[in-house]
């Protein structure tokens, strides 16, 4: 990576200009200025002119920016040319739904090894990822490099599998189960929650309804 | 829903001690304790048995809770037992993802439809689900009584799918794009942003290693 980290809510304004910009029809101008991007995500201006500044040099006064460099730029910033491959383990309904959803790519994430423990579903291809047995974790994290490890299972089995993954060289865990797991300082931890996510709606519509 | 609302922590709580007990083995003890519980999760002991006491009357010192009655009470509590029916709009990988995913029916939310403009997508079935063409999403919200939506459209189209559901009565919308969205102070929403999730995380891994 370049230059000085970026803060969590630099990081956050990348992403949705990443998506605005991908997310622009076919036949759009060559050209976005940092107001139509602000408008768009309704956003501060001077923000957004801040943060392109930030991490393009390709900003000309009136023009704006040439929106496929740009988003070069923003891919770089963020990291997504150093593709991170992934592992998972957990193949329930949560972990099939991630394993099959391909929007991770542009990210710069890759799902290449699923793990389960049961005998149904080892062996089950998704996008061409083959869910191995979860005994062979831990041989299998001693033989690669990753580093960015996905925590789909029950809350009851999740800090094991935490403790196998970090003791495997894991540095980043992105937690779908609802515990807190407890990992060393360099170790970081993105806690999912769809289920509490839901609750807060529901409980919000049993308020209003 | 009965008794004051719950604040959000508390719901957050709840959310885990519902999915620890939803992931007990066949064969556990018919009975748990909020201690057990507070270890599980890592949480404050006091904390826990205060939200339980809270929810349920079941508790009995020494023996704690039977484990089924305790999820039934939880249930009650975070209103899963009031199905919500939701729509969701924007079929691509995401939006598929989440129609295939069976793990909201425990939440109390069931996803009914799902609206494309793709008419490659359109027809087609997940889970009994058949995509429908979104030029009916106004119509559809009229002849129904939905109140959940989901919000999984590219960003720039976000905000325009936004205000078509909150017209037609969506009083809680999940929002899966980048955008913010302007709602009604009655309309909750909740952003959900695995992109920025995966953003962090590939910044945390080019910072260390």
């Amino acid at each position: 990576m370049n230059g000085k980290p970026l803060n969590r809510q630099t990081v956050e304004r990348l992403v949705m200009y990443y998506r605005l910009l991908r997310s622009l029809p076919e036949g759009a101008p060559d050209n976005i200025s940092a107001t139509h991007i602000a408008d768009h995500l309704k956003l501060n201006q001077v923000v957004v002119r801040k943060d392109l500044a930030e991490i393009s040099g390709g900003g000309k006064p009136k023009v704006g920016y040439i929106a496929k460099n740009l988003l070069t730029d923003i891919e770089e910033a963020l990291g997504y040319h150093n593709t991170n491959s992934a592992l998972l383990v957990g193949v329930g309904n949560l972990g099939r739904a991630l394993l099959s959803y391909s929007g991770f790519d542009e990210c710069g994430v890759h799902i290449d090894y699923a793990f389960d423990k049961d005998p149904a579903v080892i062996g089950q291809v998704f996008r061409k990822v083959t869910v191995l047995p979860v005994e062979k974790l831990g041989n299998m994290l001693e033989r690669t490099r990753l580093h960015l490890g996905i925590i789909t299972v029950p809350a009851s089995q999740a800090q094991g599998v935490c403790d196998i993954l970090v003791s495997g060289g894991i540095k980043a865990i992105w937690n779908y189960s609802p515990v807190r797991l407890n990992v060393p300082e360099d170790v970081m931890v993105r806690n999912e929650n769809m289920a509490l996510s839901l609750s807060l709606l529901s409980q919000h519509l049993a308020r209003i309804l």
